[in-house]
């Protein structure tokens, strides 16, 4: 089946290199990027990639393209799956479709009425780790979920200038963890509380924002969930999950890149964390692209659906007026 | 050091015994609890005690004591801390004071007015895990606190009886996680969201109590804590503590009785937790006793002070209030 | 019960306290030391004992006394084992019983002919983590054991004067774990091979022991134990076990004061290891002296036999005489 | 730069992938085997390679072809070196490079005289967490090498038709770990002492094969190793290491899929082992052949050398024969 690919920027190139290299399903027929140039290019080439364009227009009207991948910038998602249900391809959208509730709507409106289908980039749901946890739950182990507990925490902050573009901590960070706890829970949130403080940089509370949060949601089956995001742990990525039910409790350690320890009289070290994203979660983005190669090859359901690319963004809506209002909001009262 | 104990039930006969064999700097001269009877004498007589009463007045009265263990049920604390308090004798005073924010104001200004030394039964401060991770905030390990996460599970609830007199999950099982939080923040609580839920035994709801609770806590310095609490962990005990900073991570893992593993294809098994509050706290009963004996021997202060035996009883019905009212509480809006 | 203490150096001191503090079916009765002075009397009169003695007869004629703990020189063991075979008392000896081994079989033999229970201070064995392995291990869980692994390692070498009188490495350290691996293998060893080197001091090697070695031990129902040990581990006391069979693998991790660990950018710091003995197998001691009060006043076999005091003597003659002449030696050749 | 395989059984598939996805400076010109079919066809077109043949001489003839991998049956590597040596290309041959030490040294000194370069194929080496321990090693972490530790376990023998022809534990399985021990002390062996024993299958046994063994090295510089391994782990995969020294001890724990754990009242489960060697070692894989480029291309000399394909057979041939002898034996007894 051959696809598309809108934005080359660093994510794009990911999906490039993952598609070419892992998933023999996908061919990258063309790859269209408003600042495509010779780089674009030669980065293309290595994966016997030929057609590359600045117009995504090139993808959506070429008829040999039965789906494309959505990496452009945020603001650009809903465009482009509007584009692409009227174009009749399946979709694979970054996170978040957009910050925008409006547009979300629309977006998930067209998909469905056009018939395509539509998964959002929520990478961690195939992560080793958190996915051994999702089947633990999901097999009845834990029996119903009373408490989840989610650590969600990135080694630097992002520049200032993206800060104040970001949509803030929930929307920008948070939301992979709205994702998570709904994943995690099999339910749907029913009001959120979140609590938020600037305590590393001061320059993200003067950009309107806060850099670290504890978010409380009740979910509609009772289950409470909390989540706690800083945007710095000097000690790396540190991405943690835990369902405690009436049967038991599964969670799952930090990942780490080895298992090596050292022992001396200072005690014993080991298990330094990932420093950076794109190996943390390194397989994970493989095999999202395999997940979503395979439904829309066998014209299944995708693992992330349109509804999983709405709520989060509820969630995030309903966070960040909680943080600013200091009181519980209802997903209710953001939902437009 | 001659001291007494006043109450010699369950909680009681842990202090006499850790009093009589590992606290030398104490002896204790005089046991009074209302029930006393013949199996109390025995009791006593295996540490050596001679004396077992019914009336505590034999222990205030009794000029050679300068000390009292206040081992009674909670109802009872602030009046023996207040009798005390007169005749002049340190307190070591089970948590919590009371429920009852009069009257443990009561009994502070009566102890400190005295210029007694009273600790309040706070243990957990004194294990060994927890008191690790304390230790290595307070050494500046890692930095400022900014999340702080505390799991607190016990194996089984209380019977429904006791549940409706405890004063509900927030002053029964949240008050330990309370100190413990004050205690790792080194800072006071200004506001309490409390997200609680009937999920383990609907009596517990009957009764008016949640059994499920997510407890999110802001200090006045920016620190946000949360707490989540169940009152069935089918694993056993699960007490946990996380306090994150900006140089840094501090935590324990959840203590079991030894570290045996076995593995075979179904995996690796190890780490049952304990079953049994007695065994999982034994060592912190200890220090808690050993801390008091070496406060008043020496006249310092005691490791927990009179305002730590008032603060978790602020949260507490924060907490509650919180719980009921489905919104954030500020501390200030329940003390008295 | 009554019983006499004979030695009262540190382990003597050790199983006075014990005995005294938490083994209530015992009384100790009288304390024998060749050296007792003010501070022997002055340490048992802490526990109401009020009998010290120099002369070791005291005990052994003392009707009222019906057990003894031999605590004195190991070169006293086996003629205290003797006159206590004659007065008729219990004896709880102190391993091992001789490095001599025709002094260790008049020991077994007297102490059967006279019909008395002999435990020998095999302390390990009633520590909680290798008493849960060598639980799995009886329980059947990990089958038939086909490699046993003993990590056996000291923070540090004893003083040179006592390397030169304590018979080496293998009668000295090495001891225990040739208790251990017999223990764990349920089963007896027919040949050993030891490797040894000086590399933790060569002081040691002039004195005509090694410091490093690792015994391989060849059972005779198949199973491999291999046994590693050092005088000298910077991160202090290392004791792990695991036993590996047809249906699995049981092994402890090492012991450590408490579970806390600390992360920042140089990666996860935790778990110091015991740095004194007596701290390490504090729980041991006691356990086992709980479970020689059991034995004796239930008339019932001592978990630790007058066999178990014979084999490991072997097994260090044999360890011994391979190290020294670099082959391995069968059981058979060391006896007497 | 263009390569060629030899052998397209499972190993030279692995090498044909990772070769052709993951190492940009190598090119697969030809693939060689003597099955060669449409299916090793069809597998080579996958990843873009026209040449298939049956004839390994349309490798060592073409002048285009600078390196070959000699992914062939053992009993043809040395071979195959000799004639790459002859024609010049450098060489990635799998390991064992030959079972006859006659042979091996044939075809090394055929490598060296042809000034090709060699790398065996010890893969283990690569992996992340064997890695991490000798990087500490090699930082001089731990000191100087006292012990060194090692647990090899494979889930299941192979089929004893192969175990016949295998040469036997020590050159089949135990190769691998002779490597590791050798690249963790730094050090040449000197004397080896193998205990072996039949316990996981008779058959194996009748086979003239031993299926359990703990194998002892002394190094010449005094460190002492010793291996342990099994055909048969019912868990899994086990591999492990530990470094012990004077400075400290560092070790890393067994590799496994997941860290997700589960804990009811039967205790904590989590960490089932790998289950194919493909998946435990698919890093490890690719991590050498990237290694093998980049020596080949910057004209280095290759991690792994031809004295280390050496030694490991010395070691294998000194284990054999102290098995059977029961005896420890020197390296330099079994050397052509």
């Amino acid at each position: 089946m051959r696809v598309g690919i809108i934005g080359a920027g660093r994510i794009g190139k990911v999906h490039i290199r993952n598609i070419s290299l892992f998933v023999p399903e996908l061919e990258i027929k063309t790859v269209a990027d408003v600042f495509a140039n010779e780089q674009t290019e030669a980065y293309a080439a290595q994966f016997g990639i030929k057609n590359v364009t600045k117009n995504a227009d090139d993808i959506f009207n070429d008829p040999e393209i039965e789906a494309v991948a959505i990496c452009s910038s945020t603001d650009t998602h809903s465009k482009y799956i509007i584009e692409a249900a009227k174009a009749g391809k399946h979709c694979f959208c970054e996170k978040p479709i957009d910050y925008d509730l409006k547009k979300v709507h629309e977006a998930i409106d067209a998909a469905k009425k056009a018939g395509i289908r539509l998964q959002v980039g929520f990478c961690r749901r195939f992560d080793h780790n958190h996915r051994a946890v999702y089947d633990m739950v999901r097999a009845g182990k834990i029996g119903k979920p009373h408490i989840i507990k989610i650590s969600s925490r990135d080694p630097e902050p992002p520049p200032i200038a993206y800060v104040k573009v970001s949509g803030g901590i929930f929307y920008d960070m948070a939301i992979h963890d709205f994702d998570m706890a709904r994943f995690l829970a099999g339910d749907e949130v029913e009001e959120v509380f979140a609590a938020g403080a600037v305590l590393v940089d001061p320059a993200i509370g003067e950009a309107g924002d806060v850099d670290t949060a504890v978010v409380t949601l009740k979910f509609k089956g009772g289950t409470i969930a909390v989540i706690d995001n800083s945007r710095r742990a000097v000690y790396g990525y540190d991405q943690r999950v835990e369902v405690f039910g009436d049967k038991g409790v599964a969670m799952n350690g930090n990942d780490i890149p080895n298992t090596a320890t050292f022992a001396d009289a200072n005690g014993t070290v080991g298990g330094t964390a990932f420093q950076v994203m794109w190996d943390r979660y390194e397989q994970a983005f493989v095999s999202e692209m395999k997940a979503f190669a395979k439904a829309i090859v066998n014209n299944e359901e995708t693992p992330v659906t349109v509804e999983d690319g709405l709520y989060p963004v509820l969630m995030a809506a309903a966070a960040t007026k909680s943080c600013k209002e200091g009181r519980p909001v209802k997903i209710s009262e953001v939902d437009v």
